[in-house]
């Protein structure tokens, strides 16, 4: 008798979890991975919906990416971005014109009634992806940036701002009412997944609006499948996007240890194993003491070697 | 004194008709041509308010258009419509990037509650054109075409169909509640214009729509200035797109005669002036006994000197 599928529940947001995300599919068997993926930084722009996390993820798994920027298709061209420019259109958030496809095809099926998980299924398998990626909602939930310039729409912070307003805090807004993705509060109920991955996303802006829809972590926490968090914070610096500015700004020590006091003062018992990188090892007892058992591997991730052997770790940690 | 401005008003749809309207714009001064463009072909494809002619119009007025095929942008690139064809979405409609831009912005502007006008005339100013761009009607007015595969939209039966069905008759959906345009409407009120040009456009699925708006035709015929038809028929053939083909299947005589009958006996008494190439030059007699005046001189327009040469020829036709 075969052994039953080892499935993985992967949370994201967009870059850094997208890496992760890479190394997890090459490492599971085929279809076993299942990304639960951030939807606050949607946004609705040119009268497209814009899911930019969940394309990371697309485009991430599907070998479409930029591989130097890490979002975005690679070879792209941004000749309709040029010609609305010239026209005195908005083109401070970079559309390329590959791009486009996908937020036109995404806006017209919804715009046909499809919810956002059965879009983002249908584009997964066109573009030929096994993962089953998750919006962590098909209700619109928005992030708002608390902030030196006033409360401002997460992606006017990240893309228009360039993150350099100075943040006090974030609301979601439309959490309370929206539902947990159905399928993966389905699966988590029927005790499916045999690990819980939290990528190393931003936690602020990308893990705690997943966390913080209704039922979700409390779901996440009661399940027997471990989680694994691993830490976006590597050397005091985050690798990508503003989590260590944020975690500054917010008074908190930008460190792993800072990281995990946030999970633990949040979601109190989420997180089992918390992995950091090597270069933080000698944080590693007193991240201890906030009673998380501390893995300690290199986290950095440039090549997809490095993808799959975080992975690896990730999944033999729990495994052991 | 100065003379008073002269007023040009031309009638038009795509591409013959937005040469001749190159040429009156050169011909006349500044601000002083209208034109009154068809908008039954307009379509919403991909979430997106398509405008054809207008766009015809637009870029061929700005020195934008692709001067190989007439229509679309020069140097036009087609990476999201390559993209979406990978995604299987509909590639039949040829959307160049730079083209998207033009739909984008007009969507947008559409749905921030704008009419037609508003967003044309800001299109226009925009790209620099002096000429006045009216759309036909602010309101919904979509050709349907009846033929041998059964009644089709026109860009269904014009792009995806190439016009291969045989053409039974038209007709125009949203026709009778429509407003026809009121700037034009209440200059053609005042008698603001020194002449009415109807360019070579299709006379069944690009004059016919503009004409058979509620008070149309009657307020252009009833106006004093003089109405100049361009015959879009030069030989027996239809220099671009399907005109000769619908006469032909109409059971109608394939000749400028054809279209001057048309005309009368649609809307009797409209045309003052009726052009044709002097490659019908034999016809003038025939045609005059439909109590036109005709005038015969080269209408072909392959260059801007073309374009202006007939231009003036209209122009001067009036004066005499």
């Amino acid at each position: 008798m075969a052994a039953a599928m080892q499935r993985v529940l992967a949370l994201s947001g967009g870059v850094g979890g997208a890496k992760l995300a890479l190394g997890l599919t090459h490492e599971s068997s085929a279809g076993a991975l299942h990304v639960l993926v951030n939807c606050a930084d949607d946004f609705e722009h040119l009268g497209l919906h814009i899911s930019p996390d969940i394309d990371t993820l697309l485009y991430t798994l599907a070998g479409l990416s930029d591989p130097q920027q890490g979002w975005g298709v690679g070879g792209e061209t941004f000749n309709a971005l040029e010609a609305l420019g010239r026209l005195g259109g908005e083109t401070w958030f970079r559309l390329g014109d590959k791009d486009l496809a996908t937020h036109l095809w995404r806006s017209v099926e919804l715009g046909r009634g499809q919810t956002l998980s059965q879009v983002t299924a249908e584009l997964a398998a066109r573009l030929g992806i096994t993962a089953h990626i998750h919006p962590m909602s098909d209700d619109p939930v928005r992030t708002r940036v608390h902030s030196s310039l006033g409360e401002l729409p997460f992606q006017h912070y990240f893309v228009r701002e360039a993150c350099s307003p100075q943040v006090t805090g974030f609301d979601f807004d439309g959490i309370e009412a929206a539902s947990a993705n159905h399928e993966v509060m389905a699966m988590l109920a029927a005790d499916a997944f045999s690990v819980i991955v939290i990528c190393p996303s931003n936690p602020f802006v990308s893990i705690d609006p997943i966390l913080q829809l209704p039922g979700m972590w409390q779901a996440l926490a009661s399940c027997s499948a471990p989680v694994v968090l691993v830490s976006p914070i590597v050397g005091g610096i985050a690798i990508k996007g503003p989590a260590a500015k944020m975690m500054s700004e917010l008074g908190m020590p930008v460190t792993a240890q800072g990281v995990a006091g946030h999970y633990q003062r949040h979601y109190p018992g989420l997180v089992d194993h918390f992995v950091i990188d090597t270069s933080d090892g000698t944080l590693a007892a007193d991240i201890e003491r906030l009673e998380l058992d501390v893995g300690v591997t290199a986290t950095v991730m440039t090549t997809l070697q490095d993808k799959r052997r975080l992975a690896r770790y990730v999944l033999d940690l729990v495994n052991s």
